[in-house]
C-alpha cells in the first residue's frame, strides 16, 4: 500500500531534495504540500497544515520542513491527528521537544522519523564497521561552507532555535555519533555570534569519547571557494577521511569509495519501512551535543554579517 | 558498614550544607577533603582529588562540590577509580557528560548520586501526591533572589558552563520535574545576559506539559529584600502554591506545610540507601531542560552588573 503523503514548508530543502527523492521512492507518493507563499503544479495546495489535515482526510503521513521553530507544534498535531510523521532535521527546537514527540508517537501508535540526511551518505555505513574493531586516538571534525549559497533568504536561521551554523554542523555531529562506537561527550565551546544575529556563525567544539579520546570540531559558515566537510579519524589501526559530508572515504590515504549524493532517496526508503512496521526512529544524541554546545559555550560577539 | 567519604570542594555549600548534613547521617563519616586553597581541622587535608585518591585507598565514596565546570573529569576520575560519586547539582556543566557518567558507574558498579536538593525540600512529596490525580491548566514558576547574598566570590557562576541565573533556577525545575506526572518541554527562552558577564543574570522560559498546559518560569538574580522560590500550579481541582524554595505547601490558599530546610540531610540518608544498593540514581530532566533553554533561548544584553 503507497503511503500518502503531505508536505508542510515548500523552501529550498524541499525543492532540491525532498520532492524528487519522494518521485524516485516505491511506495510513497506526494499528494499535497501546505505552504504560506508557494504553491506546487499538480498537487493539493494548502495554505497551512490545519487546512491540509482538514482538506486530506485519507493522507497517511506529514513530512515536515518548516524552520524547527515552528516544527514540534505541526508535529504533535499531525501526530495526533493518526498521521505518521517524517521530520526533516534539526528534529525540533529543543531536545525536550523531540522527547516529548517520541513518547506520543508511541502513545499513538504512528511512526516518528528523526532524519538525518548525512547519516545516508555513501561511505558512512563501511566508516562505522571499519571503526568498530578500532581504538580511537583522535577525531577531527571540520564544517566549513558558504551560508550565503546554501541558505539564501532564511532569516529564520540566523534566530534564537535557528541554530546558525549548528544546521549543517549537526549533520557532522550526526555521522559522529553514527560511527563513534561509543557516546561522545560535550565539554566546552566557543560560539562567534555575529553582532547582527542571533545565531551563530562559527563554533569550536571541544568533545571526549566515552574512553577518554579527544574529539575536536570546527564549524564555519564563512567558508568561499571549495568548501570542507571532513571528519578525519586517528586509531590504533591506521587512519579514516570521510569527506564529501560523507560520501568520500579514505583508509590510510586510499579512497576507497566515493559516490555521488544520494541521502534523501535512501532516506525515503527507510521511512517506507518504518511506517510498514510503525516503528519510531529518532535519536537526539546529535540534538543533544548541540544543546550542550549552547548550554557550555561561551558567546563570543564578531563582526555583523550581510546575508 | 559506614561510607568512608572524602569531599572536593571545600566552598560555601560544602561548610554551610554538607559538612553539618554528613555530620548528622548515619553510615557516613568523612574522612578527607581535597581543596587548593582551604583546610577542615580534624581530617586528611589535600590539595586535589588525585592526592586524595593516593592517599585514601579505603575510602568508598567521593563528594564533588566544584563548580560544575571541572566536575565531569573529577567524577570519571573517581568512578575509575572504583569509588562512589555524590555530585553536587548541576551534575555536570553538559548533559552527555552526565550520560556518560551513568553508563561509565554502570559499567564500573559504584553509585553515582545526581543530587537534587530542592527535591528532598519538606513539602515537594505531598505537592507530587496532590498533582498526581489533577488534570494541570497551569504552571507559573517565580525563582527570585539576590546573587550577591547568595553566591559571594564565586566569579566561575558568570563564566560559560557556570548557569548563572540557571544555578538556582535549576532548582525550581528539578522540583517541576519532580511533581508534574509527565515530561515536561521547553519551547522557548528569553536570556538575560549582563554586558560584563558570559552567563544569565535573568531568564523567562516558555514550557508545556506533554498535555499542552503552559509552564511558564521567570528566573531573576537582581532580587533584594525579601526572597521569592514559587511554584503555583492551577489544575482543574484546585490550586496549589511551593513556596520556600519547596518547604512551604498551600492548597487553595490554605498552609498544609511548613517546615524548616532538611534538604541535605535527607540526600545523604538518600545516598547511604543507594550505596548499599550499588543504585544508580542520575535524573537529567532538569539539566535537559536548561540545556533546551540555552539551545532555544534568545540572548538579550543587559546593563554591566558588579557582584
Amino acid at each position: 500500500m503507497t503511503i500518502r503523503a503531505g508536505l508542510v514548508g515548500l523552501g529550498k530543502i524541499a525543492r532540491d531534495q525532498h520532492l524528487p527523492a519522494i518521485a524516485r521512492t516505491d511506495g510513497i507518493e506526494l499528494v499535497a504540500v501546505a505552504s504560506r507563499n508557494a504553491q506546487e503544479e499538480g498537487l493539493n495546495n494548502y495554505p497551512d497544515l490545519d487546512a491540509m489535515l482538514a482538506g486530506e482526510a485519507d493522507m497517511d503521513a506529514v513530512i515536515l520542513c518548516q524552520p524547527p521553530q515552528v516544527r514540534y507544534q505541526a508535529a504533535r498535531q499531525a501526530i495526533l491527528a493518526g498521521k505518521h510523521v517524517f521530520l526533516e532535521k534539526p528534529p525540533g527546537a529543543t531536545v525536550s521537544e523531540v522527547e516529548a514527540l517520541i513518547a506520543l508517537a508511541g502513545a499513538q501508535g504512528v511512526t516518528l522519523y528523526a532524519s538525518w540526511h548525512s547519516r545516508h551518505a555513501a561511505a558512512v555505513a563501511q566508516a562505522k564497521a571499519w571503526m568498530a574493531s578500532r581504538a580511537i586516538r583522535r577525531i577531527d571534525i571540520q564544517w566549513r561552507e558558504d551560508v550565503r549559497h546554501w541558505h539564501p533568504g532564511q532569516p529564520w536561521i540566523w534566530e534564537a532555535g535557528g541554530f546558525g551554523v549548528f544546521d549543517p554542523g549537526i549533520n557532522a555531529l550526526s555521522i559522529l555519533t553514527e560511527i563513534v562506537p561509543e557516546p561522545v561527550t560535550m565539554l566546552s565551546a566557543r560560539l562567534e555570534v555575529p553582532e547582527n544575529k542571533d545565531a551563530p556563525i562559527g563554533a569550536a567544539l571541544s568533545m571526549a569519547t566515552a574512553s577518554g579520546a579527544a574529539v575536536e570540531a570546527l564549524f564555519d559558515w564563512r567558508q568561499t571557494g571549495p568548501q570542507t566537510w571532513d571528519i578525519a579519524v586517528e586509531t590504533a589501526n591506521g587512519s579514516l577521511l570521510l569527506s564529501e559530508g560523507g560520501n568520500t572515504l579514505r583508509l590510510d590515504g586510499e579512497v576507497q569509495i566515493k559516490a555521488p549524493d544520494e541521502e534523501y532517496p535512501a532516506m525515503y526508503r527507510r521511512f517506507v519501512g518504518l511506517v510498514a512496521d510503525r516503528a519510531i526512529d529518532a535519536d537526539i544524541a546529535p540534538l543533544r551535543l548541540v544543546a550542550d554546545a549552547f548550554l557550555c559555550g561561551r558567546h563570543c560577539p564578531t563582526t555583523a554579517f550581510d546575508d
